[in-house]
């Protein structure tokens, strides 16, 4: 059961990530769904954030900026859901420490599309350390890339 | 011995990623030196480039970025280098299947500072597929990341 | 459709695999199937493979040694699938350029039990490089760890 | 100044790895060297090694253990010379804890040669997780894979 400080911490990670990190505004990265059972971070092409000139096409940074976002906030979200007893104050803290130690990203595909979608999952779940695996797709369903992240939770 | 077309090759690559990629220009990121020695890649830090609001630190998709490129301008630099006779179509051709196949971001500390520079060397050299290592500093020395970035060449 | 001439390269490379490398004869490694829709490589837990004297743990190199065999595998068999008409030479010649680029593992439980099989998908799929995902279960199904590497098939 | 305190628990540590972990003793891994400034693992060729029966090239599982193990030594030894008050029960309790998180391997060369010795590096030192980058070399100094592992440490 998801309690109310849960979704608290949750909703209020939520809004810092879509609406007060600057290179999230600078990028229009925008945080569409984020609870205890996961995330999902869309951000929309437009001209800045492309890689190729000839084909309209999301630069890789970008792609891994979403995957990095995409896994940090899910491997908050599992360390959330690890407890039913968290402290406001013990949330607030571990998110001063969220932080990510090491990202692979595989490029499947060129960044076609006009809305890319992220989602992830966490494969290794700990009390200080947690690896995730996310996705990017485009708004037909291509999938554009993997990432693997492991992530400091505390 | 380097050739004309080799120089006029790296040349004409150093400007399309300084001023006609629009992700570049978005971040505002310059290749400051790129020869067939190597590539400098610099950034500097702008409010709209943080990704930590209660400290000034560079977002981490930022700092993916910068290494990505450098590794691509690293491993198309080690293809130039690798023969003297490339025509200009040639390497023309090898520019367009430029790609990154996979990343990795090792964060070692908080991307503090002002500017930011990448730099990179290959590992693994080949005709379709190098292997490159990326390092990104700061403007005291500090070390922010290292990068290693499969590419594909040809 | 299969032709015959996918069948039989398939099962040469899984022959030589499963009786003629000497390091996989050295740990017990078996591959159990091996065609056009994927492999599945099993090791037994013996004495020699452990890697943790107190508690009776696979070594950490004998996971990332057969995830590295799944990848290669996996990887071959995705480029003969990817034409029907290979001839015999050909894909003999692809099977000698076979080899490792880049790995990663993901260890995401201690490696407990009798029987570890080892299974993978590709996910970019190419004529000269190809990136599979790879997964090690015990013989309960609990999932020991995740692998990506990327392979030269050409 | 090294304590001997420090001294102890590592030469403890490097005969644990050098003589009582199975798998290295099944594949011939030793410990050459081992002290507060790094590590050095040493491999001698033997035919159960083989990974190529046309070439006698090292099969790249056997690299990917020798640079985990390499990694694991090099976290620890980077933890243990951190402070230089650590009593021997506080040392053998991280003992216990240490552990991969993940590895990259990135294979250079093939690996031809009689003798492999593994080093390392930390890039990452904390009190619960570190980042190293390792290196094979042949007898000759031919440079054979690198590698760059999270190690649990605490």
């Amino acid at each position: 059961m998801t309690t109310s400080v849960q979704n608290i911490a949750l909703q209020q990670v939520a809004e810092i990530f879509d609406q007060h990190i600057p290179f999230h505004n600078h990028l229009g990265l925008n945080i569409k769904h984020y609870d205890i059972s996961g995330v999902e971070v869309e951000i929309i092409m437009k001209q800045e954030l492309i890689g190729n000139i000839h084909h309209s096409i999301l630069h890789g940074g970008v792609t891994a900026t979403v995957l990095d976002v995409v896994g940090g906030l899910t491997a908050f979200a599992g360390l959330v859901a690890s407890r039913d007893d968290w402290s406001v104050e013990e949330l607030q803290q571990r998110l001063t420490t969220l932080g990510t130690i090491d990202l692979r990203v595989d490029y499947l595909r060129p960044g076609r599309g006009q809305i890319f979608t992220g989602t992830g999952s966490v494969i290794r779940a700990g009390n200080r350390v947690s690896v995730c695996r996310m996705e990017l797709h485009n708004e037909q369903g291509t999938h554009i890339a993997f990432g693997t992240g492991t992530y400091m939770v505390g």
